[in-house]
């Protein structure tokens, strides 16, 4: 590895926020998910979770998700374990819908530890994500269409996270242990 | 049209936001054409513009933009022209480049009339565009990834401007022309 590259590769790790993610509900088109993964890289997200409904989806989807191999893809077959894991790791699990009781994503406090759901490109968010979630919360829209891309969607709220957290600081202290620093630079310069 | 949704129309109309646009640059995968137009719709945007750079993109491109038909296409197959008619309207033009001119896009004022330049997946926007804007805006990316998919880089530069345009009380006051709104009620209404 160059040292420009190492410098590159240290200065992303820098800014990476273990405590930030998204979990993806049944996504399944390959460009929605290589634009989720791709704008949770750009906010310095370290770990995206994907339930997929069934195998095919797994196997087409799973690579495009993992394109961006600096990014760990972390695999379930069912939303309720995806959903315990987060919650395990004491996240605040939010899941974007256009549900009544859903909230603005702007009064949501990002520099929480906290997980943002996002749901299936035609059926939205299951039930069982919705009972689950702290908190459901919503994009406000003013057009005639019903949703917003859910790649979209997901970079909205991404980019509110990530002003929020600029703005408390928490882009400015290395967050990640050393322990995956050692193991993202040994797998990332070895490819 | 029922009572319902002459008022649902109405209410959009109220809010749409005729001194906002975006311009498409070569913009030509349908999924995003069609992702712009919808986030654009979703934030009060009544006008997109469209640079065609063949005569197979305008009329594969024109069908996935015109999709949501609340929402006026107006096509070009030459930046300048797209250019010269925007700021005839009076509009700062930005464009969403990843040069090192670039400002930080929250850093702009929305309020003022605005048209965003997006260009195309692979190439970015054209050396024309950047000469003849008024400056160019970047989202901040702190991953691996090169570059935002272009529909996202979209959307979050229009939320932002939907966060100024509401702070500012832009969709307080119904701000399109009453002759306007009677030919959208007549063409909607009548499809
Ligand atoms: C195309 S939408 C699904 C629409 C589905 N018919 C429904 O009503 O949920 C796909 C996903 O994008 C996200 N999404 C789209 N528009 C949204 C908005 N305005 N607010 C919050 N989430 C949104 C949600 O995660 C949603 O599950
Ligand atoms: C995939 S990018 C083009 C990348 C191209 N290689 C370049 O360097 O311009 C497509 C379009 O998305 C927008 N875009 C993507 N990421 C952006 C960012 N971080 N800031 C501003 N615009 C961005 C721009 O409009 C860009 O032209």
């Amino acid at each position: 590895m160059t040292p420009d590259r190492l410098q590159r590769i240290n200065s992303m790790l820098d800014q990476r926020q273990p405590d930030l993610t998204v979990c993806m509900e049944g996504v399944h088109k390959t460009h929605n998910l290589a634009a989720v993964v791709r704008t949770a890289d750009a906010i310095g997200i370290s770990d995206v979770h994907a339930v997929w409904k069934n195998e095919t989806m797994r196997l087409s989807g799973g690579s495009a998700a993992g394109s961006q191999n600096w990014i760990d893809v972390h695999d379930y077959s069912k939303t309720e374990d995806a959903i315990n894991e987060l919650k395990k790791q004491g996240m605040q699990v939010l899941v974007t819908n256009l549900s009544d009781t859903a909230v603005d994503f702007r009064e949501i406090d990002y520099t929480k530890p906290t997980a943002i759901i996002l749901g299936q490109e035609k059926f939205g968010a299951s039930a069982k994500a919705l009972e689950m979630a702290d908190q459901d919360i919503v994009i406000p829209m003013v057009g005639m269409v019903q949703s917003l891309n859910v790649s979209v969607a997901c970079s909205v709220v991404l980019y509110e996270a990530q002003r929020q957290r600029q703005a408390a600081g928490l882009y400015q202290q290395p967050r990640i242990s050393h322990q995956r620093r050692q193991r993202i630079l040994f797998e990332g310069g070895h490819p």
